[in-house]
C-alpha cells in the first residue's frame, strides 16, 4: 500500500503567490470591468532586449541544420555559458571561481528549492523573517522544519533572523547555532542589502561554527551603492562556506525564458565531502539541462551589447522603484528597500494586518500588492510593491494609492 | 555544524550515461584519428522539424513586444498546450484525461526523477531489471533502497523483476508486495512491450494492492503493433492507480529542447490525499515551468505538419533500428526490441560481460554502445544499441561489427 510524504500536508495552504494570484484572478472575474494593476509577484513586463531575440533566432536556426544542431547539453552546461559568466561576474570582480565551479539551471527557483536535497534531514537552517517563501517550503517538504505554530506563524526546528525597520532589515548573527544559513540580498521581500563588511561577518561566523551559507544574489543587477557586494565570494574564506544562486530573470527579464545558476567553488567541504561533487550528481541524475536555445539567449546577456541594452531595462524598473518609494513616501507611508532592488517594503497604515491591506487594496484602488505576512512572521504590518510594471501603471497605481488618504 | 545528504554517497560510481560519455571522450583523446560512432545514449541527431523551428521562431518575436510578452508561465503550463495534449494523446485514444490532470516540465528525467518526493520514504519500489538508472538512483538518494550489495548489484530494498530472454523481457507480478511500481513500455533499455491485455493485469493487481503505478510512456512515438498501448489509460481502472510520465525528446527531436509532461488523474487518492494536489504543490514551490517558446514549440509537434514531419522523423529512427537489428541479427547475435522502440538489445557473444564488450567494442571497432550491466543484474550479459544515429553511420557501425567475426 503506498503512502504519500506526510511533510506535504504540514505547509499551511498554498504557495504565497499562487494565493495572491488566485485572489486577483476571483476579483477581476466579479470585476470584469475593473483595470486591475498588479505589482505584487516579481514579474518582468518589459519585451526581451534585441540582443537576446537575435541569439535565440540564431539558435533556433542552428537546431534546423543536422551540423548544428544540438542534442543533451552537457551536464552542468555549456561551456561558452560558464566560461563567460566565470569571467563577467566573478573574475572581473575578483572573484576566485571558475567555469567548472558554475552549474547552469532552468533558473534560481528550482535551485533554491533543490540545494537543501544534498544536506542531511537533522540540518538546522536559518532563515531572515521574512523570508522568499520557497527557502523554508522546500525545507518542510523535505522533513527538515519540525511543527508549525498557526499563531506564531513559525516552525518548531527553524531558526528565524528577525529582519525589521530596528536593525535595518538586516539580520543578526543567531544566538543558537544554525548548520545552513539561506542568506538573500539584495533582499527579497524587503529590498534591504548588507554592506561587504557586514557579509564579511557571515562568512567569518559561517567558517567558525561549519555552517553553510546558501547566498541567493538574484537581484545582484540592482545594486547601485559602492559598499554593497555583488557576490558572497567578495568577502574572504567564501569559498570555504558558501554557495551561491544567480538568476537572469530580473537582471536580464528570463522569467518566463528561465535560466539560472549555482556556484559551489571546490573548496567547499563538508563531511570529507565535496558539495561539488553531490550537487554534479544530482544535477546529472535528476537534470537534462537547460535548453540550448536558452544558454544562447544567456550568453548574449554578456555580451557588450547586451550589458548595454539591460542596463537600460534596469534603469527603466529602478525609476518605478524611485517612483513608488517617493510617491508613497511623500503620502506618509513608512518606506525602505527600492534603492538597490526591484522592491520597496511598506508599513501598512494605521496597525492594519497585510492581508487585511491586501484586500483592501485590491477592492479599494484595484493595485494588487503582496502581503508581507506572507514571507514570514515579521512581515506582518508591512506589504511588498515590485518595480517591474510598466512606467504608466507604477504611477497609476501610486496615485490610486495615494488618493485612498490613508 | 553541516551534514551532507549521507544516501547520496551509496550511490555506485558516476551517472551509467557519463560514465559512458567520460570513457569515449577518453577514447577519443588518447585516438584523435578515430571516427568513433555513438551509439550509445538515446540522443537524436536529425535536426527539428520546420513547423517545430517556425513556431519557436514565431515565439521569440512574441517575446520581443510588449503587447505578447510573457513572464511566468501559469504553475502547470499553458492551456494552448495542456489542452492539445489532452485531446490528441488521450481523448482521441479513448483515454478519460484532462487538461488538468496534465502537468508540463523541461522533461521525462526531471519528472521521473522527481516524482518520488510525493511518496514517503518507507515505500518500497518495484523496478524491472534492467532498469532506466534514474528510476533507482533518485529513490537512493531519497533513502528508500536499503543497502547496495556490489556482488549481486541489487539493493536490499528495491524489489527487482528481471526482465529477461525467457520472459520475452516482460516482467511478471512480484511475490513481494511493492508500494510504487515503475514500469517503462516501450521499454528502456530492452526496446519490449507488453500487450494491452498484459498491462491491464498491471492495473488490476496495483488496484488490488493499493500500489501506484509510474508508467513511463516516453518511446510511445514508436509503438507500430496495434495491440500495443500508447497509454497507461487505455487500461481499466487505471485512473485510481496510475501516473503517466511523457516526454518530446525522442517524438519530436527535442532532446536539447527540454519538454515533458506528467499525467496524474484526480481520482488517484493516496492516504485520502489526491497526488495531483501534492505534485502541483511541488510545482507551485520548487519549479518556474517550462519556457514559453519551449511551450509553444511543444504545441507544434500536434499540428497537422507537425504529424506529418514528425512522423517521418521516427520512421528514419526505426529504419535505422530495423538494419540493425537484421545486420546483427544475420552476424549470429542473439538480438530483440527495436520493432516498437528505437533500442536494440543485444546479447554479447561468448558470454562476454557488458563492460569488457563496452571497451572491446570501443577500441576495436570504434563503435560506443551502452553495457547492460548499466542497467541492472540481468542486464548483465547484455548491450544496448539506439537507432538515433545518422543512417550512414548506423550503417557503418553495423559493418564494423560483422567484421570483427564474433
Amino acid at each position: 500500500m503506498a503512502h504519500i510524504n506526510q511533510e506535504y500536508l504540514k505547509l499551511p495552504g498554498s504557495y504565497l503567490f499562487s494565493t495572491v494570484g488566485r485572489k486577483q484572478r476571483e476579483y477581476q472575474a466579479a470585476h470584469p470591468e475593473a483595470k486591475v494593476i498588479r505589482l505584487s509577484i516579481g514579474d518582468v513586463t518589459l519585451p526581451l532586449a534585441p540582443v537576446i531575440l537575435d541569439a535565440m533566432h540564431k539558435a533556433v536556426d542552428e537546431m534546423g541544420q543536422a551540423e548544428s544542431f544540438k542534442g543533451y547539453a552537457p551536464d552542468l552546461g555549456y561551456e561558452f555559458l560558464r566560461d563567460v559568466i566565470a569571467k563577467k561576474d566573478y573574475q572581473e570582480r575578483g572573484c576566485d571561481i571558475s567555469a567548472d565551479e558554475i552549474f547552469i539551471s532552468d533558473g534560481a527557483k528550482s535551485d533554491s528549492a533543490n540545494i537543501q536535497e544534498i544536506f542531511g534531514k537533522d540540518n538546522k537552517i536559518a532563515v531572515c523573517d521574512p523570508v522568499y517563501p520557497v527557502y523554508v517550503d522546500s525545507n518542510v517538504m523535505a522533513g527538515r522544519t519540525g511543527v508549525y505554530d498557526v499563531n506564531t506563524m513559525t516552525w518548531s526546528d527553524v531558526i528565524y533572523m528577525p529582519c525589521t525597520a530596528e536593525n535595518g532589515f538586516a539580520p543578526q548573527l543567531p544566538k543558537e547555532t544554525p548548520d545552513i544559513i539561506y542568506l538573500c540580498f539584495p533582499n527579497n521581500p524587503t529590498g534591504a542589502t548588507v554592506t561587504r563588511s557586514q557579509l564579511q561577518e557571515w562568512v567569518d561566523y559561517a567558517n567558525k561554527v561549519g555552517a553553510v551559507i546558501i547566498y541567493d544574489a538574484a537581484y545582484e543587477a540592482y545594486i547601485s551603492e559602492e559598499e554593497v557586494p555583488h557576490s558572497i565570494y567578495q568577502c574572504e574564506g567564501a569559498r570555504t562556506c558558501a554557495i551561491e544562486l544567480r538568476s537572469f530573470s530580473k537582471n536580464a527579464g528570463f522569467t518566463g525564458v528561465r535560466l539560472g545558476f549555482t556556484v559551489i567553488p571546490k573548496d567547499l567541504v563538508v563531511d570529507n565531502t565535496k558539495l561539488h561533487s553531490l550537487w554534479a550528481r544530482r544535477h546529472g541524475t535528476k537534470y537534462n539541462g537547460a535548453p540550448y536555445i536558452i544558454q544562447r539567449a544567456g550568453e548574449a546577456v554578456y555580451s557588450p551589447e547586451g550589458q548595454v541594452q539591460l542596463k537600460e531595462q534596469v534603469a527603466y524598473y529602478m525609476r518605478n522603484a524611485a517612483y513608488i518609494y517617493e510617491g508613497l513616501k511623500s503620502a506618509g507611508f513608512k518606506v525602505s528597500g527600492g534603492v538597490n532592488a526591484p522592491y520597496i517594503w511598506i508599513e501598512t497604515p494605521g496597525n492594519m494586518g497585510s492581508w487585511e491591506f491586501f484586500d483592501l487594496l485590491l477592492d479599494k484602488a484595484q493595485v494588487v500588492c503582496t502581503p508581507g505576512a506572507g514571507f514570514g512572521p515579521s512581515g506582518e504590518g508591512y506589504f511588498r510593491m515590485t518595480a517591474f510594471g510598466s512606467y504608466e501603471n507604477t504611477v497609476e497605481a501610486v496615485e490610486r494609492i495615494k488618493k485612498l488618504n490613508f
